[in-house]
């Protein structure tokens, strides 16, 4: 049986360390080598690939990034449907397939499955939105750098009296603005759950100024939205999925509480080093970990299945159920903003609207 | 109601954390201030409380160890019984105690229980093993920790070929040594649910090195026990538990090894620093779930559970159910082991014995 | 003899060891405790202080930030002169003051010292460039985080073969530019000490991926600015000290490259978490040496002095020769920047202009 | 002209850097490879060296440890003299050598200039005590973990009154030791520049105490040695170059305290950690200015130099002056201790005996 693996969509840490943890597991449990497509999907369309053995994969496991590269699906993916991957999978000989990515990879995984090819999916994404698994690979990292900015920006907040406003990842979930909000200790939360009410924001913030805490801090998760029609200036321009077009919403929501508070007020858009570095130990082992599952799901005739982690243990979860959902934070999850942030007041005022 | 909180056994990461989402969720959804007792069960035994209040708690979320202070259980707490404990706790007009801690803590939390006052108990300990929950808290800094000493002995290893060995905590479970190991690609692990064979080890390490790979890394779990009788000069000397005494399980088996294998060889032993520092932003998010949650459950009548985490979600589970019991890694959490690094083989063969 | 500290200026990390070995010192060698002003000189004008002792500076350590807080000078300091201040001195009884600042303190100090008030002065900056000392309270912790920026850059940009720009801070001086870029391994660094050719550099860039390396990472100091007039874009407006004003170099450039390589461009702004966050060890080490050479200085008459490290030694240098001048990088230190990056040819052509 | 490099004595972090540094520029400045010797003198010795190019070194500049392997000189190197050496660099056509090591390195590079072979040395070594630089590669690094070391006993020291013993690397000089605890904040400092009293010690310790503060942390450098004859069970074995036997100071002290004092006392030996890792901003520069230096060096005739690094800027010193020499802490750099740490008043008491 020959295994290829790839991964695609945006790129975090811990991906290195579930393709060591593919290769070495196929190489133990099938006695095989391992191919590799280069650039995600696009690899096997372009038929560019490399062998991967056990002395390819020395020394990757702490490396960030991907060994392989990646890439947003081609361009012509999902017109051309599932064939042309089929044919270049049979010329290369591969029997199944381990595709590590997000939303994206799993749309195409689901094709592939139903189109009869043996595939599983490792779910990776900084957003931890992937639907059937509790934790994806690259999450952990990247909460641990965002709570990192979090406490950076206290102690500059605390010396100036002033209002941080921090933008981290999270178009459609609050996990990683949610997670380091309450890791850091952050006044204010906005994720895309919940419409948030600026006005009311900011009077939580003069509160809690008049209450003799001078300095705060505001996570605003780039997926954030305001309640409709309570920021004129506010455009949701849409994506061509109807979806509001990201940008901005951290120097938006700095320079409208700066406006209504009066406080001297920063923003950071912590961007990119977001998904980059080496991958926390946490991260590391959730990739190993279905990593290798992955391995004996595809022997054990486990194909079409997301390979997730919940509850400590690895959970197999039929793709066709998974594509094209969404893991947002639940109503417990928001409610325990409350008494962490400020949060939470805003929640129960925007729902009396 | 009032509420009173206390953290028990060893320190970790996180307890601060935990305190502070108690103190912050019984002011915001009971409106009260909290009673913390000092110094473990020693403090309400002695009397010995301060009024903790949000100001109180300020700045804590990100700092190491316990405000209260902790310590090993009274020496007389078992046989005095409960009585003592909640004559104070009356005197002090608490109606309801939040319990942090391990093993002891839990029992000491048991029999309050049993004898009718109302308490929960939050899993604390870096060995990872309280049973009921997935995970504890101290677990992922104790764990980073453990991964950045491995790093760190990988360099040196593989600069002058040796063979590394690092004892790590773990007395009954081996979830830190088997979690390092995994995140920092050891040669082997050596946990205390799988007696080990320093033979077989040693063989598997010998045939690394023919392979080309001069540097290994053996990560040893304190509690870690060989075969019987296969080490003349491992003396399996028991506490007044019955337990193998702990202390240089390590360097025995580095001393081993290097003459078994004839290889350069160096022991660390980690220690205390395994237990302090800033928790990890998963820490600190853990800490703050059970912490608020322990606050919830006895505002609505879920004393004597233990307050757990699994599958992201928070968990209520019996007290009287989880006490005396030890989480260990699961046959599927072992068998991981086995493509990550050589221990698998040993497993085997040491089954076939 | 009476002593008193303040932090002015922008805030770093390191200023609470500098507060600390200052009261320790002052205690073990003066008996004395140290009035601490609030908010910089602000504090003194506001007569705003409180007493600092052993106990108040606890714990302080490795905390950032400072507890006195900080602030840009007040607006009318400069056209009131040094006398208000001295008079609050008096009321105080304050007999020497230690002033914890960069350019703008340095400023305040001088006068002072001139007009015969005791008063040593300590470099803290993220910018590095205080003249007369080798090293500035702050510096390291900045770099060690623009450099951890840098790494994290380089695993998303080899992931998806990008060129990723990141903009650090540095007004005047590229310290911190050059010593991220050449921590971290970027392919190119533009200062402010050196006009930069943005034709060039994509030249450079253009060749270095026809070499087969696909990933490249551009920082750039806040200061930097283009050769004149090759970039027609390029507003250099000035502030009211004549002086180019900041802000949105990175993204200029990032734009810039893009459009001149054609290849995918990413451009991170580093902002406030630069500033922020516990001191490294080296930054807590040099703001102990000078926080406890300060106390040393004014006990033996070294009034007037900039207290420096130079060579691992403490040294003093008048104030008055050092106000208003900036510590550039040196020739010899950008030479050192070619083989590292490719900027070094950016050098050479621009310097045949 | 043809150069080769190698890496001799204990590893640490920032050889890789360096080593990038020696092959960019002799690229960049001579347009030449460069030749890699295997394993320190001993690649020399056995004709073991590979070729490094710009492809070769690529990425390692943030990989702790030596790709070239190091090690303690060759057995017979001292007696068999510089021949050997000189005979196999001409029959591998080198021209000039850069040394990268410590002690024992300079002893052979010495020996190598006066035979007439053109070497400059790189100082590098966890213990800071080249002489003729400020600052040796490794250091920061080993500074950064040994602080972090103290840094997570704090916590745990404090959550259980306890008394931590930090034994750290350190033979000759303290400046580890003495970093570390100050930039940690420990109660006291052991340092082979001072013999220390252990009496006094556990004086200090409990009058520290009776003020209310019942944690402390006590650095002891594994060159630390007792007063002459003023602890019994102390046994300066010597070895066989006269200097006292390592190994064990810390434990001692540990257990003397523990006696002294009747505080609970813990002792931790950091061990190996400190040398590995992925070297710090600071250790990366400093490696990549002297790295590219000693190609200036050699290209400008400056053979039988060490390359140094002292006030920010590169200095050459005649390896003959400085071969055999130690760097200790001065005078100065000790009385620093005593008000940042109780160490002081232990320095005066036993410069009265």
């Amino acid at each position: 049986m020959r295994i290829a693996v790839l991964t695609g969509g945006g790129d975090c840490a811990g991906l290195n360390a579930a393709i060591r943890a593919v290769v070495r597991t196929a190489r133990h449990r099938l006695n095989t080598d391992v191919v590799g497509y280069q650039r995600g999907w696009n690899g096997i369309l372009e038929g560019d690939s490399i062998l991967l053995d056990n002395d390819t994969v020395r020394g990757v496991l702490s490396h960030g990034g991907t060994m392989l590269g990646t890439s947003r699906s081609h361009p012509d993916l999902l017109q051309r449907g599932a064939q042309p991957l089929i044919d270049q999978l049979r010329r290369d000989q591969v029997d199944a397939l381990v595709a590590i990515g997000g939303d994206g990879t799993l749309h195409t995984t689901k094709m592939l499955h139903e189109a009869g090819f043996p595939v599983v999916a490792i779910p990776k994404t900084i957003d931890n939105d992937v639907f059937g698994t509790d934790v994806c690979v690259g999450y952990d990292t990247a909460l641990t750098v965002a709570t990192d900015a979090v406490d950076r920006l206290h102690t500059t907040a605390e010396s100036h009296d002033r209002l941080m406003v921090l933008e981290v990842m999270g178009r459609h979930a609050g996990h990683l603005a949610a997670g380091a909000g309450i890791a850091g200790g952050a006044a204010a939360v906005l994720i895309p759950e919940q419409p948030f009410d600026i006005d009311h924001i900011a009077d939580q913030l003069i509160r809690r100024h008049q209450d003799g805490r001078n300095a705060s801090i505001v996570v605003v998760a780039e997926g954030a939205t305001p309640i409709p029609d309570t920021i004129p200036e506010y455009d949701p321009v849409v994506d061509h999925w109807g979806r509001p077009r990201l940008g901005g919403m951290g120097e938006l929501v700095g320079r409208l509480l700066a406006k209504l508070t009066g406080y001297e007020t920063r923003t950071t858009v912590l961007g990119h080093i977001q998904r980059g570095g080496s991958p926390t130990a946490s991260d590391r082992l959730v990739a190993s970990t279905v990593g290798a599952a992955s391995i004996e799901a595809l022997a054990s005739g486990g194909g079409g299945n997301l390979i997730g982690i919940s509850n400590s243990k690895v959970t197999l979860r039929p793709i066709t159920e998974i594509a094209g959902k969404t893991r947002r934070l639940s109503r417990e999850q928001i409610d325990l903003l409350v008494p962490m942030t400020t949060a939470a007041d805003m929640r129960r005022r925007s729902s009396n609207r």
